[in-house]
């Protein structure tokens, strides 16, 4: 992590910090599965009408053109030129659509993939990193406890990672929109924007927006705020949010989801999942419950996982995909695991043994134990070349190869773990290395 | 495989489609780290410089540009501009010299991603497709005996997929080179081209063209072309080349070195790797031993797996980096799979039991159930609906998944296997399914 990206926002890892990045994928794509979540990939590239349907983002979209194109061939912002992802759920939407007749809703997905976006090269953000995005998504109407379902399966897969301790801050935009009507603002997306930025510029000039932006009385401002204030780790917001006052049915709608979310969490995951009501998120899409996390401790990083219901995620005639769903930033997490958090595998290479060679000729003989071995799903390696056995040993060192094979000229067979040093007779048949050096661990330095 | 891409050469799997191309990428994975192999990914961008460096290819690249570029942003051919990358080996030569103080050498690497080439869109060939990679690569040099390793690795991976019978085919460029400067022929990349053209054109067109294009005699094309009709499965081709009455010096080294793969390879896996000296590869960076791959009975498909030996896969100052590596086309592989192989999954999700609800408030226990299990490794969904029986186990059924699991308001289990009807008392804390059904298999319909 001392490196830096030789291209400003597009990193690269070591072979060791790739190791842990596949952890973290595998032990993702293992939970998932667990719960029943199929894998799909999409194409890496939508049309720009695709992309730009929700408006506001062409300026993080990286546009494709043949370098030789042909006169005529569509590019730049017309709407049928070509355009990398800028997230997954715009081509999942599309996914959903065209091959609607082929799934079985609710169809429930995960996917782990790159998105690009085409930021300032001096911002020095992330222009390419990966994703890992779950999602049900049902045709016509998809069951709330879905959105339970969901909270459940996130702490389950962010508590299988090695990332200490994490947060998710579940809200529920009905909650909050109900809220501000019963306080008599109609205008709730503007007082949701406002209300957004209170982690970032605080009560006093959130209210002041709220007052020039949404029209608000002094009152309605300091309600709003009192509302966005309230996170317990129980149900006990409810009572928090009733103590204010409004009276509105979306509230009350809003209030029984979230009840119900952090109700079940509270059972299956104590002191994860919390109620939050500062929570927005600026997607638009999002109806009724929205997830945020963070790392305990590492807050200022923002959200690594977020995402939330939204009634409409595609639709096809008069048919609607109502679905609910949350997206982990892979990179921006294993980017802070690699460099805070000190994480890193026990060895660079998945090899366990480096079979050593008497002279040249053994290298056949040499193939057959390495063949018995990786029949037992141990990684080896053969050496090229009959070095000094010292050479051959230092070998094995510098690539953190645990142990080294050699074989006598009378065929008899011994096994040297190179940290200790201890050698012991071994059968190429029936030999295993200790279960903690099949393969690489992830271990914190 | 009836459906048509959205996008054409933009192919995108159905869930039970792409646990067969799951399969085949992680049995690769699992065979190259057997055989001591790190993984890495590379950035999906290089600089238009870095990808055009070796000239001819610039009508198969996709330019980046940003949707809304400020003045002065480099595009198109710009050489500082960004563009995707269209093989593997590129970016991993660039990799190599940018990380080479933290590699260890001879550097065992794969890599499984996706790449891109901007072909005319009515060509009807893949625009977006997944490589899977492997090279070794040393530091000033690398001993011969990692050719004959990698046949050896090739042949295990891709006799692990079920793809059924396939051959390697192996030749040696300086064995060409060497027998044409011995027969006078000194052009000898222009004889290689026009050799290269024999499985398409045929014998009498390609003398015609080496007449005409390198100035060869009858009797030198002649030669030529009795050298590329030797194909061996044994180690006799190296008898009918001297035969051919043909000396020189690097024929000689040629013939050594392709000796040696074929006799380890036809120790190893016999009848899998034949020597075939009509195979030439149109890159001109290979120095030594190429290989071809193709499947018993698709060769019309073309090769499935290339690669070579190369002196110079990157250069930083005085220092060479020479490798050797192979290339399988994963998407083209597992598209005649799918379209001809009739290989699928056995069920398309990867839930093996679905737990029912008898009421909405039995949702919660259901969950305790679905935890036990998964803790055993089993995939679970929980109903989310306590609809009738009926309706449940048909949900199961038009999912694929094959047992339903009841808890009884007693709080006794039964489980349903729902192909074949038969319910038993069950234990969350101890059942599990039958192997074959833990996980999606992969089958010939």
């Amino acid at each position: 992590m001392a490196r830096k990206a030789s291209l400003s926002g597009f990193p690269e890892w070591l072979p060791n910090e790739r190791l842990v990045e596949l952890h973290v994928q595998d032990t993702l794509r293992r939970t998932f599965e667990l719960h029943g979540f199929s894998n799909i990939e999409t194409r890496a590239v939508e049309t720009v009408g695709q992309l730009l349907r929700k408006g506001e983002i062409d300026k993080e979209v990286y546009g494709l053109s043949r370098l030789q194109a042909e006169e005529g061939e569509a590019a730049g912002t017309d709407p049928n030129a070509l355009a990398l992802h800028f997230d997954l759920t715009v081509p999942f939407a599309r996914y959903v659509v065209e091959n609607a007749g082929h799934l079985a809703f609710p169809f429930r997905r995960y996917q782990i993939q790159k998105v690009w976006r085409g930021e300032r090269p001096q911002d020095g953000r992330f222009r390419e990193f990966t994703q890992a995005d779950i999602d049900v998504v049902g045709d016509g109407a998809l069951p709330f406890r879905y959105d339970v379902e969901l909270a459940l399966v996130i702490a389950d897969a962010l508590g299988s990672l090695p990332i200490g301790e994490f947060t998710v801050r579940v809200n529920n935009r009905k909650l909050a929109e109900g809220f501000y009507r019963g306080l008599g603002l109609e205008d709730t997306a503007a007082v949701l924007r406002s209300v957004d930025k209170l982690e970032k510029i605080g009560p006093d000039k959130v209210a002041e927006l709220l007052i020039s932006e949404t029209g608000a009385t002094e009152d309605q401002a300091r309600a709003a705020l009192a509302l966005a204030s309230i996170r317990t780790a129980d149900t006990s917001f409810a009572e928090q949010v009733r103590a204010l006052g409004v009276q509105h049915e979306l509230l009350d709608e809003g209030l029984a989801e979230l009840t119900e979310v952090i109700e079940a969490a509270s059972r299956r995951a104590p002191g994860t999942v919390v109620a939050d009501l500062s929570i927005a998120r600026g997607l638009d899409y999002y109806t009724g419950t929205v997830y945020e996390t963070v790392l305990v401790g590492h807050e200022k990083l923002g959200s690594i996982c977020s995402g939330g219901r939204y009634e409409s995620l595609a639709s096809k005639g008069n048919r609607v995909f109502p679905g609910v769903g949350l997206s982990i930033g892979v990179s921006r997490l294993v980017s802070r695991l690699l460099a805070d958090g000190g994480l890193q595998a026990s060895r660079d290479v998945p090899t366990a043994v480096l079979v050593a060679l008497n002279d040249d000729d053994s290298w056949y003989q040499a193939q057959d134990v390495a063949t018995a071995l990786r029949a037992r799903g141990i990684a080896v390696e053969v050496a090229a070349k009959a070095e000094k056995f010292g050479k051959q040993i230092r070998y094995a060192d510098r690539r953190g190869i645990p142990f080294v094979w050699f074989t006598t000229a009378e065929g008899t067979h011994e096994v040297k773990d190179i940290r200790s040093g201890d050698q012991v007779a071994a059968d190429p048949q029936s030999w295993t290395p200790p279960a903690e050096d099949l393969q690489p661990g992830i271990t914190t330095s």
